[in-house]
């Protein structure tokens, strides 16, 4: 892979497929977001659909807060300390709740799996992607 | 180590010492901060003092307008995909620069070293903790 443009830190500035295809090689993110006046990080199994982020969550739920908000973050990333090396990808978007049938059974076959099943999740959340970035350290030489 | 308490979601709630232990164990967290009217996400490499987070940025950057914000949030965590368990540590708290050169030697001996060099990192950033908590998901019977 050629060397990708770099940033003012010396991170190297991922295309947007890239981007997307690191979002979907691992199974945790997180999602921010505001909620009771202070800003929320949680992590959460994630699945990608297109450009679009979801998950699942519980009613009542913080997360569930997150629908209608402004804006939320969702960013994942993966690091190896040996090599310290990574690369991180954030997006924005907006946060909705699903609520068709139809698309919750086309998600369900999208592998979600939450790993906390004490609680049921039966709330399906969409991140509809306004901005999708993404930066990696520069690969060794 | 007895079962912790859990929460709604079925998750164990991490005592004090422990989540700051966890932080400690990783080198690489995540701050979030507000920054031109959205959420920021970034990977910061970080070490631990007392209940404080201390990181290194360049002058300019977006991280380094954190300082003086309301709160600023970071968090940490670990999964292991295999086992689909893991933890998370979140902290809030306010962000500030470090302009004590005493304080900046001293914090220089406790190991932090920003894994992207190309860029010059001479800003420290101290985040006062004002609160922390964290979460892991149950251990298997």
């Amino acid at each position: 892979m050629p060397g990708h443009p770099t940033d003012h830190a010396g991170l190297e500035i991922m295309p947007f497929d890239v981007c997307l295809r690191l979002l979907a090689s691992v199974s945790v993110g997180r999602i921010g977001f505001f909620a009771d006046g202070e800003m929320v990080i949680l992590p959460v199994n994630h699945v990608v659909d297109g450009q679009d982020l979801v998950f699942r969550t519980a009613r009542g739920s913080k997360l569930s807060a997150a629908e209608g908000r402004d804006l939320v973050t969702f960013e994942a990333d993966e690091y190896d300390e040996q090599t310290r090396s990574g690369w991180s990808v954030v997006v924005t978007g907006r946060a909705e709740v699903v609520y068709e049938d139809a698309e919750i059974q086309r998600l369900s076959r999208l592998g979600l799996h939450p790993w906390v099943t004490a609680a049921e999740r039966p709330l399906w959340i969409r991140i509809r992607a306004n901005a999708v970035s993404g930066r990696a350290t520069p690969k060794a030489e």
